[in-house]
């Protein structure tokens, strides 16, 4: 029966496999999310590589004086699509955020006489910024080319993991500049910048570094770079006027040709005469540790000034992370959603270590990971539900390193305390939960994480009993939090009881019943907060009684972060058959979800929901942000999978799209696109810290992961098509399948997942 | 002969030994300098110690608004004498500075409610800092004692070499805090302190780091602190008001028991319930790489709660320290002011680098001292002229290491330069010349520093060729600096024309001619100076007239620093001989130093010297700066040697006393006490780059010093008195000495040096 059952996967899979596409990586269109609402960046990075290098479209700042600026809001990554100049280039962003930060060291290569202010957007002549056409732009994974119109400079854009490649091409003899500003920032403000250092070692080598107050508190980020042709005069500028010429210092002209600069906002400019045609080529690596770390990065990672070849060996690790699945769908619009996605779920969190493997810890101190890679940029609230999860099973290693990284956080915290949204040896403490629990439990009871369980543990439940973070401590003694202690109070005590679920899932795996048994009572705090007199999820005050004042269908101010109680209320995914029975039922349950889905919602709500577009919201439901991610599943515990099926479809074509504005909502770090891989493929993680997925309605024809351990998972859409959403028949590697439920073993020993589908509605 | 020598020797010594105290440490006073302009520091530190752990008895900024304060000047060591009140006691301290910095960590005790401001001297009542008597003062070396009156405290201070100890003995049974202020400094203004971190790492441990834009661009000291008793609660203060209650930090009440803080301006307390008579213990270890490290240092030199052992020991290594030279001297009065002046020139420059051997360098890169001990807080244009030389017959080992802490700066310095005034990884750019080339050559020529010297003489000429600092080009080029160049255009010329020829002299003695004949040559630049016509050095305009308005007198705006041109013109160290003929002679050079000790100087010209109260002025002779302190031993060379001998033994007597306001000048990191030391003992170092020193007068009866190689050589002055100034006849082991040159071999090969002392001028 093996030998057969082999025999017959191996010519699937080998099936599938000869009608690939030579090439994966030519699906990547970087620039989809970069319009409106999406945040993602359309510049050059490999795979979870800590420089992302990337054009900024403006330089809108986050407040001025203290006053909050809420346009900054769309510079989240640096680009947006629409906009007509780019400022420079720098070598830090964060993908489909929603609050920002990065942006660090910003170069533009200009022509003619020097300009050290950017200028405006409407007169790009008044700076160093120029119109550009999208005619002129080309973005592929690690490459991006753009015609810099201001300045006849052809700019082109590649990356190793810790270095940033620029070729800039000159179209005539003249005057050339190239500008370093240190004080370009993403959500930027007057005193971000705390600290600027620059040092020229020599006429093409340059290190410094820029220490910043933002969305993380104390963030240093030290660079070096070089030049391919050495400068023939430089100069500086301190946009503070004040510190870097105060004191002696002034005895010397600090701003020609002086190496040795310091202060609060330097802005450098390297000068140069070019031929017409010629190519001045810069490398430009970070570090987090030191500038002599960051020179080692760069000469251990490119020894070269071959441009061409970085870029080559960044597509080349593109394509092999891409392979992970090997998949045939549709059209030709759809392979280029799909490995999009994959790409966008391939971005962050970035590696933070330097090549001798040493990284800043939130601790202050250098450390040297050891047995681990180490990881930053944990967007946990986003990132729990679908992309580690989708990491467990396409790229397990790289989940276990960034376990470890959660880890090291925890062991350097003087709170004691797992990350919560944390970058750069920072925790900026942005949303709810504490998901990190999630995301821990999964990957060990999914055998992903092989550290320290017991360790690991320990920091789950230290974190759950930080009674002095965001009320859980009113928490902890009500079972609730009081309406009057916190402005999010409905949706803090929802993911802290799934978060309790995970937590006592995990100690369950460990044999901890201790452990185990009061978690696992703490998840059940969800009912606290269930009004049943009106079916929805309601804050609740101190005495006990509900709020009266109450909004079902507005985001702001109701007790909920992202999100109305009609989303919110669904917020029980470690215990939906518990949801179901208090709201009355499959049937009741049904109709909930039927309403979500098609009540329109008023567009004097929409204005305060967030990160999204009017496109992000189906009815009630909006996909755009995440707490609603797993709703369209819930329909199977109804006993409808049918319109689970119909949902998700309809979700993967009205959500995702080729094109600029292809993202109805911010990526939030890959947890967009890893709902849209799970979808596709036909299931979902409902409940991470579980080892069970929801199945769905697949997108693809065809699809094969190839998994880490050397086998195979390949799902099957039989008689697919865009009509036939609805799922007759699901076989298990050959066998009927009952049920909704995948396991992860199913997936993980390697296997083939069949769909029958249909037009018609199923049983199933 | 040698066995008959050596037998005379031992005898003389074993006397001299017989006769000295059993403590030599009882006779330091630290109080001294600390009143008027000495700039010394009272509190407790060990040699050369990396804490200076003593009271600030003020709080006044440097600047507000960016205008300048000059009632700042008196605290460069923190402390004035004639102050009511005590701020607290902070852990870095400059001794004898003109300018000033540090001030790093103040700590102050109270009593009763929680004061976090340290209010105003006229009432200190309103805020945390204290009224203090004289009465319950006690200074010693490595030991600080002081009743606070206000809090009903007894202030103790000692350390080790890298860590603070405080011993607070409350009085009353009552409530206690104990202030942490990381915005408090010395030379303070608004946005000095860029950036403050702490970290509670339990209920008695503290860490964190300041990092400061002042006299030093960009300087972090990190700190470890741990407490004796636990404290019950604890607080935070950030005085910027914003930053580090910015963000999503705002979830968390920071200022409440909240253990991970970062902003621009903390201050913190720790509360405490004390009974009557209760001590709490603090530890306070710096270090100038991590908090880690910081820890390691207080671990590895105070593992224990024993304040008196720790006072003991470092009580112990300053009677170690003074022992290096067994003086008999004419009256408790001058033990006092020897072995102080002893402990003044034993302060600076102070240990930079971990127990580890790590250390923070101007690279910005953690380095390791490999070799050598580093050290910071070179104030080169005092100390080159007797102090640096001092320790190359006392402590040569450490003028060994500090040569090549210079060395180590110069290896990280992108501008190429040996340091001119450094500390703590920055160069500060104060007062003028490049006289880390004279200590260099000195040590080396001398035998003492046994590094590379011919990478020494490379860093020498690297410095001496940085033409774009101070005038360095145009001096090149023109031989002189241009009035209109450089506003200490003579000056400059005279110091870098001295500087020059101690790289002559180094370059002579490793062969290398080239550089030896360049050099040689450069350093007759002092010629270009001198006006012939008015028979002074006078600022020249580069059309080679000289400046017609100047004034001989005026020490401001005549092209000097710190002195006018009466003091001045006889800065050629180099070539007194060549000095004295352009200046016509024996009886002209004789003529000009009878008028210089005695004209007298007019108030409006005594507004404008620096540095240095009216006692600090003999005549026209400016002996509270530095660039006479060579001059006094001038009349020597006129064949005068009895004036010198007067001179001398007067200023020994009128500059230097007991008390507070016992200094008349800063002492400057010690040179003004090594100028005592040297002239005490009857020679003075007049050209550091030669191997020769000119005899004076000694004061002391007699003097040992125990040379490092394990000789000894020792001074008698034989028929001596506070009348007997006058030099009969010298003998060098037993043999009369022809002229007034001692050879730096005739001392560090050990011997006996007598003068036999009379009342009335002598041929010699």
């Amino acid at each position: 029966m093996k030998l057969i059952l082999f025999t017959f996967l191996s010519v699937t899979a080998g099936c599938v496999q000869a009608q690939l596409p030579d090439s994966l990586v030519r699906y990547v269109q970087p620039l989809i999310g970069t319009a409106k609402m999406g945040h993602t960046f359309p510049g050059a990075t490999v795979p979870f590589g800590a420089v992302q290098l990337s054009p900024d479209t403006d330089t809108i700042p986050y407040a001025v004086g203290g006053k909050y600026n809420p346009d900054v809001y769309k510079y989240c990554a640096g680009y947006q699509y629409d906009d007509p100049t780019i400022v420079g280039f720098s070598h830090t962003h964060f993908s489909g955020t929603g609050h920002s930060d990065l942006g660090d060291f910003l170069i533009m290569p200009t022509s003619g006489p020097l300009q050290l202010d950017p200028g405006v957007a409407d007169a790009p002549e008044t700076g160093f910024r120029s119109a550009f056409q999208h005619a002129n732009e080309v973005a592929e994974a690690n490459y991006y080319r753009v015609k810099l119109d201001d300045h006849g400079i052809l700019a082109e854009l590649t990356t190793s993991t810790r270095t940033g490649f620029h070729r800039y091409t000159f179209q005539e003899q003249e005057e050339a500049h190239i500008v370093l500003d240190l004080t370009h920032g993403i959500y930027n403000y007057d005193d971000k910048t705390v600290w600027t250092v620059v040092r020229v070692l020599n006429d093409s080598t340059v290190t410094g570094y820029r220490q910043t107050n933002g969305w993380a508190r104390t963030r240093t980020v030290f660079f070096a770079m070089s030049f391919s042709k050495p400068f023939k005069t430089y100069g500086s500028k301190n946009f503070d006027g004040t510190s870097v010429y105060r004191g002696f210092w002034r005895k010397f002209d600090q701003t020609d040709n002086f190496p040795d600069l310091a202060g609060q906002k330097l802005r450098m400019h390297f000068d140069f005469d070019v031929a017409a045609g010629e190519q001045v080529h810069i490398k430009f690596a970070l570090s987090p540790v030191s500038m002599s770390n960051a020179l080692a990065n760069m000469q251990t990672e490119i020894p070269h000034w071959d441009f061409d070849r970085t870029k080559r060996e960044g597509r080349d690790l593109w394509e092999k992370e891409l392979r992970r699945i090997e998949a045939r769908l549709p059209t030709e619009a759809d392979y280029v959603n799909f490995y999009t996605a994959m790409y966008h779920a391939a971005l962050m969190p970035t590696v933070y270590m330097d090549v001798n493997g040493q990284y800043r810890g939130l601790d202050y101190e250098v450390h040297t990971a050891k047995g681990f890679n180490s990881y930053t940029s944990f967007s946990l609230w986003d990132t729990f539900r679908a992309f580690h999860p989708y990491l467990n099973i396409v790229n397990p290693s790289r989940n276990a390193d960034m376990v470890a990284s959660m880890m090291a956080h925890f062991d350097q915290s003087v709170l004691k305390m797992l990350p919560i949204w944390s970058h750069y040896a920072n925790d900026n403490w942005c949303m709810s939960g504490y998901h990190s629990v999630s995301v821990i439990a999964d990957a060990i009871i999914k055998g992903v994480y092989e550290g320290d369980a017991e360790a690991a543990l320990t920091a789950c439940v230290a974190t759950a009993n930080s009674r002095r973070y965001e009320g859980i401590g009113e928490y902890i003694d009500r079972g609730y939090i009081p309406d009057e202690a916190n402005g999010t109070s409905v949706s803090n005590t929802l993911e802290y009881a799934y978060d309790d679920w995970c937590i006592a899932q995990l100690a369950k795996h460990l044999g901890r019943t201790d452990v185990y048994e009061t978690f696992i009572k703490r998840s059940e705090n969800w009912r606290n907060m269930y009004d049943s007199s009106i079916g929805f999820m309601r804050p609740r005050h101190a005495d006990g009684t509900f709020r009266r004042e109450f909004d079902v269908l507005e985001t702001h101010g109701q007790g909920f972060i992202e999100g109305n109680t009609w989303n919110y209320s669904l917020y029980v995914p470690q215990n939906p058959a518990g949801l179901m029975d208090v709201m009355g039922g499959r049937a009741a349950l049904s109709r909930y979800l039927d309403s979500l889905f098609t009540i329109h919602l008023p567009d004097k709500f929409f204005a305060n929901t967030e990160d999204i577009t009017r496109e992000g919201i189906i009815g009630n439901y909006v996909h755009g942000n995440e707490p609603a991610h797993h709703v369209a599943y819930l329909y199977n515990i109804a006993g409808e999978p049918w319109k689970t099926q119909e949902r998700v479809r309809m979700i993967l074509e009205n959500q995702y799209h080729n094109g600029p504005d292809g993202l109805g909502g911010n990526d939030d770090c890959g947890q967009m696109s890893a709902w849209y891989l799970f979808s596709s493929l036909g299931f979902y993680p409902v409940s991470p810290g579980s080892d069970e997925y929801w199945l769905g309605s697949p997108l693809v024809q065809s699809a094969t992961i190839n998994l880490e351990n050397g086998k195979q998972f390949t799902v099957e859409a039989m008689n697919q098509s865009a009509k036939n959403v609805y799922v007759q028949e699901v076989l298990l590697n050959g066998k009927p399948m009952e049920g909704y439920i995948l396991k992860h073993r199913d997936i993980i020993d390697g296997g083939l997942l069949q769909f029958r589908m249909s037009d018609k509605p199923g049983r199933r």
